[in-house]
């Protein structure tokens, strides 16, 4: 179609028009639904615009769905707790369930992509589930956005439950906690020195904490985290819910402590949309992605600009190293462009 | 000397020239500090201008104090403890203290204001001992570079540990966190309750924590939680400067345990300067506050336009709602003005 034209510069994804992604994607096609999240994923204006247009068009459809976030250190076995839960959702629950995964670093380490289709094979296969990796090259910023604009596009695609996973190492769990109802932290038994994987503040964002491969030899050990771990958040603030954070032990090898985890969730999502904090933090979180898509912006045009490109890395320097003050370098560089 | 003049938009604060400002400032003289500090506070353009003019020349006189953050909820004992912890400071350590505050509340709050001299009398009156209330009637981001250059300020007057307290139940925490060396938060025994007061991620911020009122009655109860946090600490990631938090008691009233968390920071403080850690956080510090004093720049044009002012409200409802996108309502928002 596009061989007639000159050469231009040229979206990766093949477009439709905004209606035929519309319908396409209402009617649960997965492969629309994967392309309008390529699109929206895209940085080409037109693409942009285009995906746009389509999002807005869905937002009637959005929304219905229970949002849960994951997080966990490598090791903690997420693709197969993941899995596990996907697994018992779709065949117990009648669920239709989406993985998604924050990664900013995925195009670095390669195969520890989360969300990875080849890790989760019998969820992968099966026409309930469906499985996104994280879209690879990108900043944080930019991943997060992605994230939540597919969040929105796989609701109106008919997923009612739709989990984002992250490595639980980076920055990534303040922008999963600002998108999801529930925030769950996998964790090993014996913990310590596992822990140190974990970046600080992450422990505190989790609404539940699940300790994994409670099974076998493990299972005492795990029973006695679970205790420890209780213990221990009774001396930290409850959770914005006012809830306190419960700790679950769950093997996804025995399937054993899967559906309690169901049970804690639905639980905390009955609970919370009975005191009106439901629709609250959800609001919450739409208004933060609007004052986040904003700053973004305004961000992205001044550090573009040529006059702030070529004096940025000297001033860092000078105010890294205490030779002028952040306010006056900050001073200069906006009163160079305003 | 300005009733020649017409009626215009005067300074709050009179106003010396740069050097007269520079020379009595590095002469260690508080009623010209504390012009400083207010001129820095005011919002008027010429105002701003000589203040920054002023810190920049001060520059290579800052930087060589202790940080320390101090938190905790009220009722905790915070200008109690900060007064034995002052006291301590300037008595036996030969140390110059400022203390600063920063409270967004504290014009709504009334009395509650923290770093208000009527509280810390004994230290208020003694002439190695600063003590600065939080500016009132300002954002969070107002009052958190009126304080980030309050400590500059202190800092080339000679002062050689800043104090900065928080009331540990807002936002401000994180912006204290930017700008110490050393996190501390007051905690009383006999926790659980008393904590829901504390907002969830402060725990996680602390580099160290302090068990207030461990005198009488209630000494076994302060050692009781003393364990106990210690061993909550255990199950939570390290701080970012690889050490595990200390949990200390103490009594200000029977001034016993004070000395021992002067040690815990400056033991810490040791420990991070040998590692490179010390300056590369204080360096990290000056980068988040250039991001931040830009953000807040572009924010306060664009928010401050006209057009934008017109649409925001309709647009912040529709998109908390769920009506509009949020990444649509902040593109249609940014091409307006773009």
């Amino acid at each position: 179609m596009t061989h007639h034209r000159p050469s231009v510069k040229r979206s990766v994804v093949k477009r439709f028009y905004v209606d035929q992604y519309v319908d396409r994607i209402l009617a649960g096609d997965r492969v629309v639904l994967s392309r309008a999240i390529t699109l929206a994923e895209s940085t080409l204006p037109a693409d942009q615009e285009l995906a746009q247009k389509v999002i807005q068009r869905l937002m009637p459809h959005t929304g219905h769905s229970v949002r849960i976030g994951i997080t966990g250190s490598p090791g903690v076995g997420k693709s197969t707790f993941i899995e596990a839960f996907g697994n018992l959702l779709v065949q117990e629950q009648q669920k239709k369930i989406a993985v998604l995964a924050i990664d900013p670093t995925s195009q670095r380490s390669g195969g520890s992509i989360l969300g990875d289709k080849t890790r989760m094979t019998s969820l992968a296969t099966n026409p309930a589930a469906y499985i996104r990796p994280s879209p690879a090259g990108k900043s944080l910023g930019g991943v997060a956005r992605n994230t939540r604009e597919a969040v929105l596009l796989c609701e109106a695609a008919g997923f009612n439950v739709i989990i984002i996973e992250t490595v639980g190492v980076g920055q990534s769990e303040t922008m999963v906690h600002s998108m999801v109802d529930f925030f769950l932290l996998l964790l090993l038994a014996g913990a310590g020195d596992e822990l140190q994987g974990i970046k600080k503040g992450i422990m505190e964002m989790a609404d539940g904490l699940a300790i994994t491969k409670a099974d076998g030899a493990n299972l005492t050990k795990a029973k006695q985290a679970r205790a420890e771990y209780q213990q221990a958040l009774h001396l930290y603030p409850l959770g914005a819910a006012g809830l306190a954070p419960q700790v679950k032990i769950c093997s996804a090898l025995e399937n054993t402590g899967i559906a309690e985890i169901w049970q804690l969730i639905t639980g905390f999502i009955q609970h919370t949309q009975q005191t009106q904090f439901f629709t609250q933090k959800r609001q919450e979180q739409n208004l933060f992605w609007l004052h986040q898509a904003i700053t973004t912006g305004l961000e992205d045009q001044f550090f573009s600009k040529p006059q702030v490109q070529a004096q940025l890395n000297d001033l860092r320097q000078k105010v890294a190293s205490g030779e002028i003050s952040p306010f006056l370098a900050a001073s200069e560089l906006l009163n160079m462009v305003g």
